[in-house]
């Protein structure tokens, strides 16, 4: 191994060690099963699932790698900037510094040429301009509404939440996929109808 | 939505919801900073990441998106039949025949197109012949030694592993990329020059 690739590779294996601390973000949402909170690097596990198997749901041209690696890396910010509940306004404002620096510091641990590719990546998955964006953005959003609907309410009924605010949600993942949005919505609409969110 | 693609939608959404049980399924090590063991869907993500950051270290003409999806995949059998220390040689062997019904019952859940692609993937990088399924189970042997190589020994010391069964794991990285074996190799040298793990 030549010394500029060792050094390379020691600098991806110090980002990966740092990269485990997303194993311990915890979010407001839990497991399907309600056993306990999630963390932020199962969840991102579990969107870049989602995106491989409903990849047929985003508009035609989208490119599904590119969705899988953004989900991969989107919230890995969160080491730094901690996670921020979606329907808590202020914290959503005051968090967007906090994450840009995050960025800067932990894909930074990268060498140069790697760390502008994922800061990109995450960039473009914030801007949510691009259809693999959007569209990873939509599953970000349906994954709770999935648990939650499960759930008899779960993290809603705890967070008082009402449809009304959840109806928002769902027009980001109407945005990324009418198809996943019309059933997000579906969703939404039984919680209400069965009480388990109040409308 | 069309009545077919619903039920196509139907039947990811509860694939989603069977997966999140890999959340639960408990790996023998623990987490870069010792705090508790690791769960696989968190894993899999970490080695995804792995995949992206060190794409680099693979052979020549490797299809980077399909080891990321590999790695994605990889441990979702272990739902039904359980993790399986690689230091335990019979509950190995046991265990193909067990990952095989797991495989046929997971998989099966999505719709038939996609449950014939997922079971090829899992196929393929249980068999270890392409070189993506090569680099993938490299990464996968990689991760556990550089945190036990940083934990002073952790999961080794605690299930009395010795070096030299240890560097039958770097065999199988150098397979996967020379430079990652060789990287591994030294990781596991200077855990045993420490003392931190029995020659």
């Amino acid at each position: 191994m030549t010394i500029a690739l060792h050094e390379r590779l020691q600098a991806q294996i110090t980002f990966a060690m740092e990269i485990d601390k997303l194993k311990r973000i915890i979010r407001r949402n839990t497991l399907i099963d309600g056993s306990r909170r999630e963390n932020d690097a199962e969840h991102s596990w579990h969107l870049a699932m989602m995106a491989m198997t409903m990849a047929e749901h985003a508009p035609e041209g989208t490119d599904l790698d590119k969705v899988v690696a953004m989900l991969l890396v989107h919230d890995i910010v969160e080491i730094d900037a901690g996670d921020t509940y979606i329907y808590n306004r202020v914290a959503v404002e005051e968090q967007a510094a906090r994450e840009q620096a995050a960025a800067d510091r932990i894909f930074g641990m990268l060498p140069p040429d790697q760390a502008k590719q994922l800061r990109a990546l995450w960039d473009e998955f914030e801007e949510r301009v691009t259809p693999e964006a959007r569209f990873a953005k939509a599953l970000d959003r349906l994954a709770p509404i999935v648990a939650n609907h499960h759930n008899e309410g779960g993290s809603w009924a705890l967070n008082k939440v009402t449809g009304r605010q959840v109806m928002e949600k769902v027009r980001i993942i109407e945005e990324g996929s009418p198809a996943l949005g019309e059933y997000a919505a579906r969703l939404v609409a039984t919680s209400v109808a069965r009480g388990h969110i109040e409308p």
